[in-house]
């Protein structure tokens, strides 16, 4: 009898991996995910490494609170905080190096990340960005810790919604002051972190009024102190707390509500907009829109951290569960031989292919960071006005807006889903606190939704795909959606950012699509990009009719294609997460004995990737039955080849040990570690 | 240009619903879904409807220990938990009531339910199901909380293999007692219920060894005093305490540790196994691992309401993250006109599918209750010897037990990823701890991994599949799962459970698959069971050339399979779930207004279920990619014709309201709740 779940053999499958690891694999490894901060990261393994940064169960909400202060004081210390601020601001200008510690800090403590990312990103990275010399008084104050503040822009009634929050703020001609309100409860602000203790002062966001305006002049940022040196309420400020959350106990939520405060002109954070002592209001960027989005584009390295840092707990998740893998010890074999974990397959398959996702969003984030760090450089440099970039920088800002969107949404997804699989995968042991897990869940869980909710970002990501030219639209209205939309469908694909010519000439050796192999480079970026061309261009079709319709039709067609944008964001992520891992590769020297093990990881990704959607290759005539059968062998051949390797793949993460050397891997039942001389003895052999 | 991602419309779609739902409709299907104990629902919910209950996260981790003392106190005066107790030890005699409420207290606090379930379910369990007449002495005092106890059987080296497990219990003929003793600290107990605190006696599962015996007579249960009046450990007994936990902060889990601790021979829970006096060992049951699992048979229930509390506790996450999607308004629709969540495709996409499984499950879940109540009582009444069942009971035990582990299965795996979009569907409120999401969440994290891991369970409903001939098999061996592993295909599915009349006449109704329409039931039947059928056949024929094989050989077989043997068990699942389905929807009142929603919940399930693996059904030549677009097609339309529906279909889950009604659906920015007197003036309307 033939068996139809079984697949005909792939050809051009790689050999199987020697079982014994090469250990020096993992240096080549860590070189490529280190990256361009690879010193600075030193620098932190140091500096994190000390196990009290770790949160400690044991304290009351308000103890954890407080002692988030001492975690702070320990940041600071290290100075990493000044890239955020530019170097008239007494920053460093080295951007990169910030974010990359913001990141490691994710191995540690998340509280800590979001504490600190709170008071030097949004908070003190408004005032440095919003603002102008008259506000560059507070800065050294809010790198030193003097100046604790807060973000003031999520309100109860428009959480995602920014551009249409309800706080005014209205220019007084007669004393010269803006009149800072909340007009309902759901004009409150919510979320806030520092809000429920530590913050003195906010960065409030509020609809700009002035007394000749009958509309808003568009959401702008003021200084609002809100409480005073005692700690109490500023007058017309009423702080509420948050309490208990689901996790990141260290940091105070709390809300914001204003009974018409009043503030002098100059707390107007008025780079991108200002008001006269007149009332006149002035700007240097004409469109709403756009004035809008290049001042939330200055902040876009809050949604930059929270990705990396989801990427970080994600990774220590995976070192911890797979080093628990490798030497746990569950179920016999051969009779009176018990297996490993990683010696069942289901286990392999739980954990390897998450774990080749996790490489590829590493380098994937490397990427942006980079990115991020060279743009403001330029700025920095005044190559480059953010209030007036040329054509060329516009589009390049986009371009890296949208891929810190899609970084964000595709690390923070990952961490969840990972996390969650860790824990499971490390049985009744992963959900002990000690073992680090559940926080890691529990802390990282909300980063699916702030800086940027998911769902709302990963259509930001599709929709930067189709209205690309529609250079100031960026809000979700499904009426601009469609009036913006591509003209045809070429001018969508033309949009498509340039590919890496490493990357490109493995595409263009694939002549033959059903006669290449599964695991060749070039066929797999191929593969994952067509269906992100395909999606593209069918969506782009479908929404094309919509331009003539009632304004009432087109919103409901734009609602019916709100999956059909989200596959094709998912899309999108998927082909610049194999493009970074092809790139990488290129990147390793060639004799480097990490060759092997990563091409592995780059087949392992692209396959389950591929078959994620295996039904919808079928249904495309891209792929037949028999090569998805076959990739779903080869995923299996795969994790067989790779587990004896995982403990190399998780020591090139390069987290200290400190931070994973949790107690159930010293545990009874769990194979001890080679003592030095063991070690030595192997290596040396 | 045509698109080649739209489908072909399918013949037989059903009738979008009307958009404003018929409230009367939720009264039949919360008929259904109350099933068999439907007035015990009725009283439970009235008990149950106290927010004292509630968990209450300021308390710190003794606090909440402690607290919990008061909630069992609260369960006890309801005598719900006598059901779990044979008559003559002064049960009630209906295991089912007991069951239900168990699962209800899911709704208010999984700690509590977890907390009954050790005290009662598990410790009373093993006492009242394990014991004789000599231990009768005992049962009030736990029924009525005076003698709390542990239920010792997970060791730390062993978590999931328990027939391995280390503790010895070793008769002593000279003093007539039991030395019971942990060899290792792998032999310790862990992760024990009452343990760190409460528990005064244990139920502690060891090897037994008598002075004539070489080897273990296997697994037996002993009950030892651990704690004296004043809470002091006993002499030999080291209890330890696991601190803090991912969730389940009332739970004062803990270990045990036992050195050479004495105990009478009547300590022995000798109704499986029993040593006089002189030291000879007898037992009802021959065979050592029919032994063991008819001892574990017993204690299926515990597994049972595992999965019933998940149930639950999903239940009640979508009724609060639905009524916010109904309710709450975010981004603009038409200008000037927000929508509210349901109104995006995407929110709907990602809560529907998942109540239709939910529906599925409570379904499915209450038909293991009575399957399981009504062996029960086929036991007390003597119908039924445990010991020596015939064949017909034996082949219907193991079959209820291999449903009580897929519903367990299913329900928490559900319950986890399902609460979890629930908390991000609601965004930064889901996240606050006040709105329940994450405490659901992270008490209901472990119920994939304890009383059975998933990940082996669902290896135990697969391999009862390929196995079923093989009766005194139920352990995961390798070798053992080839050497009884089916003889020919033919047997595989000769096996297969009868099904009902109902569900079978629809399947044969069903003449040509191609021409089907994919919203006829008995054609979703086919489908779903086709998957098992095919997945069974190629698994079974892999495994036959395994008895030929060297044990490395046939071992390394087995691994290589695992996989295979997962989806084989899935699929499984997913065929029972929509039988539950079909026979509830013919169990409706030919006249009842829930039958055109239940229709569509049914469809919803079935499509969005074989969508999962429309890449599997073409590689299959089961459905072309025509109909697999069709399937994804009508999941949209479904969900949109669903979605007004939303309310009707939690409402009948029939959770109290003081349990769900959540400050955020009363917050700003979401639509308040129409008043009395508008909702008469709708119905009369």
């Amino acid at each position: 009898m033939t068996d139809k779940n079984r697949a005909t053999p792939e050809p051009g499958s790689p050999r199987t991996l020697p079982t014994t690891p090469d250990p020096t694999a993992a240096k080549d490894l860590q070189l490529l995910l280190d990256g361009r901060w690879a010193s600075a990261r030193e620098t932190f393994r140091e500096a994190f490494s000390k196990a009290d940064l770790l949160p400690d169960p044991s304290q009351t909400l308000e103890e954890a609170r407080e002692s988030m202060l001492g975690n702070l004081e320990q940041i600071r210390a290290t100075g990493l905080q000044r890239g955020v601020f530019s170097s008239k601001n007494g920053g460093s200008g080295d951007l990169g190096s910030t974010l990359t510690g913001m990141e490691m800090l994710g191995y540690a403590d998340l509280s800590t990340m979001v504490k600190g990312g709170v008071q030097w990103g949004l908070w003190g990275g408004a005032v440095d960005a919003l603002g102008t010399e008259r506000h560059r008084k507070y800065i050294e104050d809010i790198i030193e810790l003097r100046l604790l503040g807060c973000f003031g822009m999520t309100e109860r009634g428009h959480g995602s919604d920014v551009q249409h929050l309800e706080t005014t703020a209205t220019y007084d001609p007669e004393t010269k002051e803006f009149v800072v309100h909340s007009p309902s409860f759901s004009a409150q602000k919510v979320y806030i972190g520092n809000a429920a203790r530590h913050g003195r002062m906010a960065a409030v966001f509020a609809q700009l009024h002035t007394p000749d305006s009958k509309e808003s002049h568009g959401v702008h940022c003021l200084l609002v102190p809100i409480r005073d040196e005692e700690g109490n309420p500023m007058p017309g400020v009423t702080i509420g707390d948050h309490g208990y959350k689901g996790g990141l106990r260290g940091v105070d939520n709390g809300t914001l509500l204003f009974d018409n405060v009043r503030v002098p002109r100059e707390a107007l954070l008025n780079r991108f907009g200002d008001v006269s002592e007149d009332g006149t209001y002035t700007s240097p960027i004409d469109s709403h829109n756009r004035r809008f989005f290049t001042m939330l584009g200055t902040l876009v390295r809050g949604r930059v951290s929270v990705g990396a840092a989801g990427g970080a707990a994600t990774r220590a998740s995976l070192t911890i569960a797979l080093r628990y893998a490798m030497r746990r010890r569950q179920f016999e074999g051969l009779p009176g031989k018990e297996k490993r974990l990683i010696d069942h397959r289901a286990h392999r398959l739980r954990l390897l292919p998450r774990l080749a996702r996790s490489y590829a969003l590493a380098l994937l984030q490397n990427q942006v960071i980079e990115n991020l760090h060279d743009q403001t450089t330029a700025i920095e440099r005044g190559q480059w006005d953010v209030a007036k970039p040329n054509d060329e920088q516009l589009r390049k800002q986009r371009e890296m807006e949208s891929r810190a969107s899609a970084v964000k949404v595709a690390a923070t997804a990952h961490a969840t889903e990972t996390i969650q699989e860790c824990r499971e995968a490390c049985g009744g042991a992963g959900y002990m606190t000690e073992n680090r897990l559940t926080t890691f869940k529990a802390d990282s869980d909300v980063f699916t939704t702030f800086e940027g909710d998911n769902t709302v970002l990963v259509q930001m990501v599709g929709k930067e795909l189709i209205t690309a030219y529609a250079r100031d639209l960026s809000d979700l209205s499904p009426i601009d959606m469609v009036k913006f939309g591509v003209e045809s469908i070429g001018d969508a694909l033309r949009q498509r950012t340039a590919i890496p010519l490493a990357v490109q000439s493995l595409i263009d050796r694939v002549s033959d699509r059903d006669e290449t192999s599964l695991f060749d480079a070039g066929y797999q970026v191929k593969i994952l990009q067509e269906r992100e061309h395909s999606l593209l261009k069918s969506l782009a079709n479908r929404l094309k009719d919509a331009k003539k319709m009632e304004p009432a039709d087109a919103v409901d067609l734009v609602d019916k294609a709100q999956d059909h944008l989200i596959d094709l964001a998912w899309a999108r992520i998927d082909a610049m997460l194999i493009e970074a891992l092809v790139e990488a590769e290129a990147e390793l020297p060639d004799d480097s004995p990490a060759h092997p093990v990563l091409e592995q990881i780059r087949d392992l990704f692209a396959l389950s990737t591929i078959l994620k959607h295996a039904g919808w290759y079928q249904e495309q005539n891209i792929l037949s039955g028999n090569r998805t059968k076959a990739a779903r062998a080869a995923v299996n051949d795969l994790v067989d080849s790779i587990a004896p390797w995982s403990e190399v793949l998780v020591d090139a993460f390069g987290i200290p040990d400190a931070l994973v050397d949790v107690p159930m891997l010293n545990d009874s039942g769990v194979d001890p570690l080679p003592s030095e001389e063991e070690e030595k003895e192997k290596e040396s052999a």
